[in-house]
C-alpha cells in the first residue's frame, strides 16, 4: 500500500425528503446570499427548483439564479457564473442537478475568488487554493463530483475537455435524495452506472501491491452496481435499487476506493476525446472504451484481471489457463453493458475511424502519455481505439 | 435503505514515516498548547513520543504531558487532563496511543471546554456540543476511535462501562502508519483483529432492507481481515498485512459501513460487562461473547446469516436448509477466532457463571435491554450470556 492523506469531508444528508434541508445547510455552512446553478427544464419542471427556493427564502437566504447547464458544461456557462458571483458578492454556490451541474459549480466557486482565468485550473493544472463555499442537490447517480473534488469543464474554443481535482471546491454538503432519480430515463440511469464502474476501474487496475481492504471496497461496489442497476432500469421507482446506486456513485469517486493505491485513468483520459468530438454521453463513451482498453493491458497483468473475473463476475477460475478467467471477465462486462442498453463500438455511437488521428492530437496537447497500470503513448492509443471500432 | 447523516471529516495522514507530519498537522487544525496524552512505556520506549515532542518543538508549538492511560481508560484519569487543560489554557489534544487513550483524549477534549462534570456525556447521554480540536497519532489496529466520533470510559467507581459517540470529538486528523504497529503482541493484534470485525458485525446484522452496497463494505472489511490477520500474527513486520488492517480498522468504524441501517450493539453492551467486571481485554470479550450472541439471535433471520456464511466465509449455500448454512458460517467465526489464539468462552477469560446476575444488573442501571436487530430483554442476556459458558 502507498503512503496517502485523505479527507472527504463532505456532509451527505441522505434520503427521502432530505431536500428540505438545503435552508438549514446553506446557514450552517455560512451561506447568506446563493447563486443556484442547474441544468435544463427537469428541476424545474420536477418543481424541485421551485420547492429550494422555497426553503431557503424561509431561511431568510436571498439567492440569485443560473440556468443552462448541458451534459459536457462549457466554459462559457462558467465565465458568466463567475461573473454574476463576483457582480452580486454571491457567498455560497448552490448546484442543483448531476454531475455536470455540479462540476460547472465547482468552476464557478473556484473562479469567483481567483484573480485569473478560472481555465488555469483545467488547462494549466494550477492548484485550487481557495473557493466559494458549494452545496449539491444531487438529481442524477453517475459522475459522484457531489463527493469529489473533480470537476471536468469543456472548452468550446477547440472542444477541449479538462479536468482539475483539488480538494478545495469539494461541497460543503451534499443532499441525496433517491427519489429525485427517478425521472432519470433508462438510458441516462445506465450511462450513470456504466461511470461509476469506469470510476472503481480507474482504481482497481492498478500495480501497487498489498491493497486488499481497497480491492474489496472496489468489488463491493461493482457488485452492488450489478445487482442494482438491472433493477432500477427494469423498475424506475425501486426506491432500494436508486438508493444503493446513488451511494454507490459517491463512494465510487470520492477515493475511499482509491486510497493508497496507484491508479490508471487512460481510458478517462482516451473517453474524453470520443464526448469532446461527438458530444454523447460521458458514461455511453465509457461503455465504447472501457472494454477496448480492458483487452490491449489485460496481458499486463492477468492475475488482476482473473480476480476480477473470479470475485466481480462470479467467472470460474482457470488455474491451468487464468488469462481464460481474465477473458471471460472482461466478456462478462461487455455482457452486462449490452444488456444495459449501452453502446460498445465506436460504429454504436457515430463515432469514425478516420477521426481517431485527431482525438490523439487532442489528448497530446496535453500530455505524451496517458495512464498509469499501462502507460500508453500514442501508438497505444490509437490501438485501443481501434479495439473499440 | 433508511435516510442518513454522514460526515467523516478527519484529514487521514496514512503511511510510513507519517508521524513527521504531527507538528504541520496541530498547526493546521489551530493548536500552539498541546496536551499529549498518551498511555504506558511503549510510546517511551519506542521513541515516538520523543520524536512527536521534536516535531512539535520545531514547529514552536507548546506542550505539557499526560501519560498513564490503561486499557478500559478510567474516569480519575480523564478528570486529572480536563483539570490540566483549563489549568494550563491547553487548545489542543493530541492523543498517541491505541482506542483508550483516544477515547480518553476525546473525554478530555470534551471535558475542558464543558462546564458541568464530563461524565454527564457517558452516563446521561448528554450531547457534546463543543470540544477542543484533537488529534490522533495511531499505535494499534482496533477500536477505530481515530476517525469514529465514539468513546468509552470507565468510572471506577462501580465499575460502570459507558459510552459516548456524538460528531463533535471526531479526530481533526489522525495519523496511521502501519509500522507503529509492528510492536503489537500477537495477542493484542488478534485483539484488535475481533474488535474492528465486532465493529462490522454490529452493523452486518440489521434488519433494514435494501442495504447491498453497506453489506458489501461490511463484507469487504471482514475478508480482509480473514486474508491479513494471519499474515501479520505471523509476521508482525508485513508492512502489507498492517497497513491493510490499519486502514479497515478505520473504515470499520468511522460508520461508511453503517450508514442507512438499522445496527445491532447488543453484543458491545454485554462485552462491556465483561471487560469490565474483569478487566480482560474488550477484543477477548467480544470473542467470546459474539459467537453466542450470533447462535442466540440466528433464527430470527437465517437468510442474512445464510449470506454471512457464503460471502464471508466462503461456506457452500444449502438451498434446502439455509439453517445449515448459517450455523457452518458461525462455526467457521469461532474456528477463525481459535487460530488467531483468542479465548471464545467465559473459561478461556476467567469469568464466571455466578458473575452473569450482576453483569445483567449493571446493564439494567443504563437501559432496561439492549440490541436491535433483536432486542434481548434480561432474560435473553442471561442467555446469550450462558451460550457463552
Amino acid at each position: 500500500m502507498n503512503n496517502f492523506d485523505f479527507c472527504s469531508s463532505t456532509y451527505f444528508a441522505f434520503g427521502k425528503g432530505k431536500e428540505k434541508e438545503v435552508g438549514k445547510l446553506v446557514k450552517k455552512f455560512g451561506g447568506s446570499k446563493v447563486l443556484i446553478h442547474y441544468g435544463g427544464g427537469s428541476v424545474v419542471r420536477s418543481g424541485l427548483l421551485d420547492k429550494v427556493k422555497t426553503e431557503l427564502t424561509n431561511m431568510n437566504i436571498s439567492f440569485i439564479e443560473l440556468g443552462g447547464v448541458k451534459p459536457n458544461p462549457i466554459l462559457g456557462l462558467v465565465y458568466e457564473g463567475v461573473e454574476l458571483c463576483k457582480k452580486e458578492n454571491v457567498d455560497f454556490v448552490l448546484a442543483v442537478g448531476g454531475g455536470s451541474v455540479i462540476d460547472s459549480a465547482k468552476a464557478i466557486a473556484a473562479g469567483a475568488v481567483y484573480d485569473g482565468d478560472v481555465w488555469d485550473f483545467y488547462d494549466k493544472g494550477k492548484e485550487v487554493e481557495k473557493s466559494l463555499p458549494l452545496g449539491t442537490i444531487l438529481t442524477i447517480a453517475a459522475a459522484g463530483s457531489e463527493g469529489s473534488g473533480g470537476s471536468v469543464i469543456t472548452n468550446e474554443n477547440g472542444m477541449l475537455k479538462r479536468s482539475s481535482c483539488y480538494d478545495v471546491p469539494v461541497a460543503k454538503f451534499s443532499i441525496m435524495n433517491p427519489e429525485l432519480t427517478y425521472t432519470v430515463s433508462k438510458y441516462q440511469t445506465a450511462c450513470g452506472a456504466v461511470d461509476i464502474m469506469a470510476h472503481v476501474f480507474e482504481r482497481y487496475f492498478t500495480n501497487t501491491e498489498d491493497v486488499e481492504i481497497t480491492d474489496r471496497f472496489c468489488e463491493a461496489v461493482l457488485l452492488t452496481m450489478i445487482k442494482e442497476v438491472p433493477v432500477a432500469i427494469e423498475n424506475p421507482e425501486d426506491y432500494g435499487a436508486r438508493s444503493n446506486i446513488m451511494w454507490a456513485g459517491m463512494v465510487a469517486h470520492n477515493n475511499i476506493c482509491g486510497v493508497g493505491r496507484g491508479q490508471d485513468w487512460a481510458s478517462h483520459r482516451l473517453e474524453h476525446e470520443l464526448s469532446g468530438m461527438y458530444d454523447v454521453a460521458h458514461g455511453a463513451g465509457l461503455a465504447v472504451m472501457f472494454p477496448a482498453w480492458m483487452k490491449y493491458v489485460m496481458n499486463h497483468d492477468v492475475n488482476r484481471f482473473a480476480q476480477f473475473a473470479v470475485r466481480v463476475w462470479g467467472c470460474k477460475m482457470n488455474e491451468e489457463n487464468p488469462e481464460e478467467t481474465a477473458k471471460e471477465g472482461i466478456a462478462k462486462y461487455e455482457m452486462f453493458l449490452k444488456s444495459i442498453g449501452m453502446p460498445t463500438r465506436f460504429k454504436d455511437i457515430d463515432a469514425k475511424e478516420e477521426d481517431i488521428p485527431a482525438m490523439i492530437q487532442k489528448i497530446l496537447l496535453y500530455c505524451s502519455s496517458v495512464g498509469n497500470f499501462v502507460k500508453l503513448e500514442p501508438e497505444d492509443m490509437e490501438k485501443v481505439y481501434k479495439l473499440a471500432l
